[in-house]
């Protein structure tokens, strides 16, 4: 193996699905729905294969697609984008992330985090050879520490990267913290990169793009894909919206990363993204139920549960409950328990900072939730 | 733009296709059909999309695709492998190659490249900060240079590439040059990579993995594709076989690229690859017929035509035509006759020595092609 991804593991998402099928576990470990994406977006991927479209999309997005994600961000942020220009779609978000990192970072530059962290930022940096810094949100709120990023930012600093609503806590960020994140980046000429996949699953707070603030645009590159809006995950259909000048170097590497993605599920993913404003309604309610049963339920159990403002993850304090660490408490609560948690301190630099913190997703049907929440109140 | 992607342009491919439908041009270039893929196939994908299968699949494939691959790997060179360690599913040939690169390259390595070479491995091996060495395949018949090969590497050389049937000039690799590639690579402890995706279109000449040689598979990652077999280059569903020392770096690469491939694409694909023999003899049937119409069409309107053993493409000099190079031919082709080919400067690292050399595609119907030879006896 390259020394580049030596220090890295098997996804922390794979060990944790692969051991609670193992054990019979409920998985509230991996972000994905128990439950089937729309009907009607389905149908139109059904559609597309009949109607033929099963050769080579176009590198960087059938052009409908380009379209109807430029129709949707200006819908959400009121920037007008050029679907020619300044689209990219990409296999997943995650293949957006990966896009972004080579094609814009070059190795030595200073990129900053805030942990905890999706794992695949730090892979795909190491990737591109950049120096990752990481800035720590801590519970109860997981407010962004101003000074400390202040301090950070060196004249080495190229980007800062920053995922909102934030993947594992739950955390928003607010209007304040990033009108100054983005005083910041043009003050020293630092780039941003936006993972907002959750963007729809924003719950007590407005969701806000950085690229929307004054001056931001022109230095962002913002991701977001399907799966988490449309529950079809498994598509593997995101993008990233960047001026030209960002868009050119994600190009080049998305070009020889994968080239071009599924097409017809890319006919879908326009079909989808002009649901009804209903769609979305609905989306939201549901997940606001699911979210009551499983706070409520880890509150009766008797964890320490940090309030979660989007995505579909909570993150709750075990130390209650007597293990020495978060891996320990998740090993034992998908053997014992027969329930999956995901630890969390895989998602930082220095992994002690997340030792007494496990993330729990509701992203399941009400009676899995419930099943979950009775299984610990039985066995922990 | 990152350094290391500031040499490459918008690929070729999608340069070429673009202009073709510019001008409305018979597109020839860029290797898609535009024939449809089987419907046993399409209704395994429509069928997976109605059972569910929309969430993510297992990051390294879903297992019964993992399974399937192992199979026809068996079938075709008698080689048994582990579905679960030693064969990864990734998002198209494209990502297998990046992922082999990213995964197993280290900065400085050397790596070997036969040009005229595919685009990609020369992006992605900048990607991964390798040193690129190339060994030009001359015309008439493309025959690996063995003393300039033994020449070339040394102590620093990490691996070999290599691509049969080849893309663009239909060589395919004799079994005398595969084992002085395979004695050559085993004296130096140098690894291959292997591109096959046009295993199933070998015409002229019985298709080898390099893989199934004396003491090579150990040292072999042997990438192929759903996408040319099944004329379904659309649904970008590739892989990676090795064993697992080197699927291992090929894995943790993937997992953060693309992290995994669409699910219900993948199931389809599990479907396909069990067809029936009499699958792979019809469409080598159809190829042969299409090879013909077009070889003749091309020898009928003057140009110099090599012979194409394998791969859905035939090389030509176009010098009896007066133009200044490649680049030159094919952009006069597009505008003025309507015939779309891909120049093959771009597959070299010198780019001179492909100055004389166009590629035309024959994944195209019957019909199709007789429209661009008609085209060009009445234009050139
Ligand atoms: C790509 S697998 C991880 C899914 C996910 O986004 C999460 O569980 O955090
Ligand atoms: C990935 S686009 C290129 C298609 C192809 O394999 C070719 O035309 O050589």
């Amino acid at each position: 193996v390259a020394k580049r991804l030596e220090k890295f593991k098997t996804t922390i998402f794979t060990q944790i699905s692969t051991l609670a099928v193992k054990h019979g576990a409920i998985n509230l470990g991996q972000g994905f729905p128990n439950f089937d994406g729309p009907e009607f977006v389905k149908e139109a991927a059904i559609q597309a294969i009949r109607d033929g479209k099963n050769q080579y999309a176009r590198g960087y997005g059938v052009p409908d697609l380009n379209i109807a994600i430029a129709e949707r961000f200006k819908k959400d942020t009121g920037l007008d984008v050029d679907p020619e220009k300044e689209v990219t779609v990409t296999s997943g978000c995650t293949e957006a992330i990966a896009a972004t990192m080579l094609g814009l970072i070059n190795p030595g530059d200073e990129v900053i985090l805030f942990a905890p962290f999706y794992d695949s930022y730090e892979a795909t940096l190491s990737m591109a050879g950049a120096k990752v810094k990481s800035i720590t949100l801590r519970p109860p709120d997981f407010a962004v520490p101003i000074e400390e990023l202040r301090s950070t930012i060196s004249k080495n600093t190229r980007a800062i990267l920053l995922n909102t609503p934030h993947n594992p806590t739950g955390k928003m960020f607010t209007r304040e913290e990033l009108n100054t994140i983005a005083s910041l980046c043009i003050e020293n000429d630092v780039l941003v990169f936006t993972d907002e996949v959750y963007d729809k699953l924003a719950f007590d707070m407005e969701h806000i793009s950085l690229a929307s603030l004054p001056g931001m645009f022109e230095r962002t590159v913002t991701m977001n894909s399907l799966g988490k809006t449309f529950s079809l995950t498994g598509w593997k259909i995101g993008w990233a919206i960047a001026p030209p000048h960002l868009t050119w170097g994600v190009r080049q590497a998305h070009a020889f990363l994968t080239f071009a993605t599924s097409n017809a599920n890319q006919w879908a993913a326009a079909v989808a993204l002009r649901a009804p404003d209903s769609y979305f309604v609905d989306l939201k309610r549901d997940y606001l139920a699911k979210r009551a049963i499983l706070v409520e339920g880890l509150n009766a159990v008797g964890f320490k549960v940090f309030p979660s403002s989007g995505t579909y993850f909570v993150v709750v304090d075990h130390t209650p409950f007597g293990h020495e660490n978060d891996v320990a408490f998740c090993e034992y609560l998908i053997k014992e328990v027969g329930v999956a948690a995901i630890p969390t301190s895989v998602f930082y630099l220095n992994p002690e900072e997340g030792k007494n913190l496990v993330r729990f997703t509701f992203c399941k049907d009400e009676e899995t939730l419930r099943a979950a929440v009775e299984r610990m109140k039985e066995k922990l």
